[in-house]
């Protein structure tokens, strides 16, 4: 028994790669590299995904830099580090595999062992040029997001970046992508943009033996594969029925490119594919008035810009440090309270100063200025008042007008007293530099997001500075968001995605944000998510390419 | 194109229901009272699933009761009250139907609107002897657990409870599953016990018309059915990987009966199904040391006992109302601290005194005293101490025998100078009777959970009273858990489990754990789980008995 045969086909491949961002490109050029010939989809209008978008970083375990820097980043090491933070819950120093299963365990281990030979490769076949990512002062390799745990033994130095042929600079997604993009061109990859995969084609032993794309004209182009498809297609952020079903907690939207709606997880649960970590994403913080007009607004909240600057609740209250690490601070954004029953921080008020407002918005436009607009280019979003009362009563005029789309979010009667009692509070410790609530810029990546002290800072820890005792002053409505999700169907150490029973489904294979993350809750560092996407991309070529042509029948 | 087809037939029934607690019962019983002949199959050894070990209560909105009592329990007041707690995201007082879906709006209102005409028709086949839940006085209606909230306006009366002929009192899960399985008895439905469903079969047309049941002996079954197969098969709670997957939080077992792994999931994805509600559960707490050894414990840990009783975290802190609800309680262990990299109350310590110990290990055994054990029958799991310090020595002790499995959970350094502090702090609470923290006792629900005050408290909230200066004192070490999750297969009002383009897939039905909840993320009330499953039982089977008969090619 087969599913329809589609009675011709338009084109034919050896393999099939969907999306185009870092695991679809990674995936195209290994499997061209290994002799194949490759078809791009792509759904979106242009090449490059949702990596595009992003800060283009590649966290890359014992890479060729940290070797030359004499690094030692060693296996076990490594592992431990990243067990200890994808499955905190089964995490167990003592044991060979650190508590995990043994498929768990195997794809942290692939990922380590095939991480180097990754970039090396794209390196070698000229579709990367790869440089350290380094501190602010152009010398510390970047810190990973948990550089203070005693299980990292090799905490800077696995961020990489694109260097950007002009410039000779480290630079963002645009530049891996345009490097990505540059290979797949030159090796007449053809790549068809607007081409939505939208249903997989099975022979009578299940093999997948072929594709059907959906054009936006709802064309369907039919393509005989004869070794495999490779997903590397996305989550599922833009899909807000996905979202609720799936998710730990209320999100608004994000940073994925929004073609990214899930469309592999119900393709391949119908061949029989076994999901994985559903619940978790790669969370951020989001602009909630942007996100409530655009669900893909062109960035996230990643490093909070400001000193003079907290985040408080809906009772004017701080609940997190908000200096830390985007994908951990947003998890604040789902604690439920019992009694009440609602959502106490399902938004966060980020207040700041005009002293913050004129540093952060004269510095050069950058990840680390958003949200807070440059002075030339004033944002709606942006809500002030000349005294705490007065920016209290604008922001509830503010979530007035959006009550209808936020659950019926307020602020408490008591946030303007509370808000005067936080920011005392605040601007005691930022006097004394030490965050007695929240500890406050005590870790390495604090620093390293935060920067320099701005100018005038001359407290000593230098992510806090008193807020001004006069106006005016700012406040952002922050909502929960993703960068993308990270489940999908489960795949093995083969990057193979596997059926119920745990064998792989023939010809099916998948890598990046569309598929169960080997990061299980983790967000290791900068590039968690492209370093795998492009490392189990170039896995699931390797074995894809490997595989005997299939039989029509 | 059809599945696989198994050559033969050992069995033909026009509906095939799978399941045998209150969804699967209310589906065969209705689906013969239409006229149907039934098969049901049951995974376990013994009918009643989950409902058989739980209170079998029954929430049932506008109930004849409430009716006759003159309580008017108005038709938009409820689906209001639903919605808020339901989607509490989406909520919005000012919209037609609060802010939800046309899908999430209309299972709310097929509830409502059957209800009470499912336990009418229970009742008049001799299948249920209803009678209304009562508070310990034997007087007031039972609340809902959100009776304090002002979207509320019939917050007593829904809960109903199966009637002991014998005793004509009010009885539990065991007596509510003995009178369903004696009408299911007396029509000579026949019950295929230790017959785990493990296929669909569908005909060209992708319309269920068969299923196939594995033996314990690997035998399978196959069954022609000619108009439905309708599953009350469970949740998940007893599949520790779709747990991980799935659920919003860590948990590690629950009262779910050992066979509720989730088959319907992957056999209805397999058929191209959709999911929804996937990472909600009902939620409670449990004896870690208990469902380390046995995830299926007799009972989850619903109203906590004590007055002169706290519960801490591994800081020795109270983070919650102790007395609130267990659905809303046990979400305070999914909280993640974001900098340490832990699940800050990954296991709480349930903390009492001598005083304590006694009055509620002498009561004579029911749901309000676990954990505490009777004082003719000790429990391994209580930990003691002649001093707090002992008493956290002693705690710690028995952590690190058990730290293999618990992600390393130890309590802080801090923890047994902090619970002197945090005992003085809530006994000045019980002193004052105002739990300025967490207001613990102020509610009707806990009032009602909690019962009279005990011998010899004469305080003004007789939730709380003082921990004795001395000791000995106890600690038990409690998990998060679940009655069972609640995500599945997505239905419409019809009980039709739907597809990713939400049409029904012909000749399929689910009700109760297994499929996507019309209570999102809410508990409603006791009987939140069996109200809903019996209603869409019955919805289930008024439609699967409507169906033609289909086709076997």
């Amino acid at each position: 028994m087969s599913q329809d045969d589609p009675g011709r086909w338009d084109m034919e491949a050896d393999i099939v790669v969907v999306g185009t961002g870092a695991a679809g490109s990674s995936a195209a050029l290994f499997s061209h590299e290994d002799g194949a010939r490759v078809i791009m989809l792509e759904k979106g209008r242009r090449y490059g995904g949702t990596t595009e978008k992003s800060g283009g970083i590649l966290h890359m375990p014992n890479n060729s830099f940290m070797r030359d820097a004499g690094i030692k980043d060693e296996r076990d090491d490594a592992i431990r580090y990243y067990a200890r933070l994808a499955y905190p819950t089964l995490y167990n120093p003592n044991d060979s595999r650190f508590g995990l299963s043994e498929h768990q365990y195997s794809l942290i281990a692939a990922y380590y062992d095939n991480a180097s030979a990754t970039v090396d490769g794209l390196q070698k076949m000229g579709a990367l040029d790869p440089t350290p990512w380094v501190e602010w002062d152009g010398k510390q390799f970047f810190p990973d997001y948990f550089a203070h745990l005693p299980e990292n033994k090799a905490p800077r130095g696995r961020g990489l970046l694109a260097k950007d042929p002009t410039t000779g600079q480290a630079a963002g997604g645009v530049e891996l992508i345009r490097q990505l993009k540059a290979a797949v061109d030159k090796r007449e990859i053809p790549v068809l943009l607007r081409h939505r995969a939208s249903r997989l084609v099975t022979n009578a032993q299940g093999e997948v033996i072929g594709i059907e794309a959906t054009t936006d004209d709802e064309q369907t182009v039919a393509i005989r594969v004869r070794k495999g498809v490779i997903f590397g297609s996305g989550g599922f952020t833009q899909n807000p029925e996905l979202r609720l079903t799936f998710l730990r907690g209320p999100v608004y939207g994000g940073c994925a490119v929004p073609t990214n709606q899930g469309d592999l997880i119900y393709m391949a649960t119908g061949l029989g594919a076994q999901l994985e970590n559903m619940s978790n994403a790669w969370w951020a913080q989001a602009v909630l008035e942007s996100v409530l007009v655009n669900p893909s607004p062109p960035t996230d909240i990643f490093a909070v810009p400001g000193d003079s600057m907290i985040q408080v609740n809906r009772y004017g209250r701080r609940v997190l440090d908000e200096k830390f690490v985007y994908n951990e601070r947003t998890q604040v954004h789902f604690q439920w309270d019992p009694v009440k029953a609602e959502y106490t921080n399902l938004f966060m008020i980020m207040i700041y100063d005009g002293r913050t407002a004129d540093i952060w918005g004269s510095l050069p436009g950058s990840l680390s200025t958003y949200p807070i607009p440059s002075k030339d280019a004033p944002e709606s979003y942006v809500i002030s008042g000349e005294t705490l009362e007065g920016l209290t009563s604008a922001i509830e005029a503010r979530l007035a007008a959006i009550t209808d789309r936020t659950g019926g979010f307020a602020l408490d009667t008591a946030f303007a007293a509370n808000l005067t009692e936080t920011v005392a509070r605040f601007n005691q410790f930022a006097e004394q530099g030490a965050d007695l609530d929240f500890h406050r810029g005590e870790t390495p990546i604090e620093l390293a997001f935060h920067g320099p002290a701005a100018p005038g800072n001359d407290k000593p820890n230098r992510t806090m500075y008193p807020l001004s005792a006069t106006g005016p002053y700012y406040g952002i409505i922050l909502s929960g968001g993703t960068l993308d999700t990270k489940g999908g169907p489960k795949i093995n150490d083969q990057a193979q995605i596997l059926n119920t029973k745990d064998r792989p489904i023939p010809g099916l294979y998948g890598a990046g944000n569309c598929i169960g993350s080997p990061a299980g809750q983790a967000y290791w560092a900068g590039g968690g998510t492209i370093g795998p996407a492009l490392t189990f991309g170039r896995i699931a070529a390797e074995n894809a390419t490997k595989e005997a042509p299939k039989d029509d029948e």
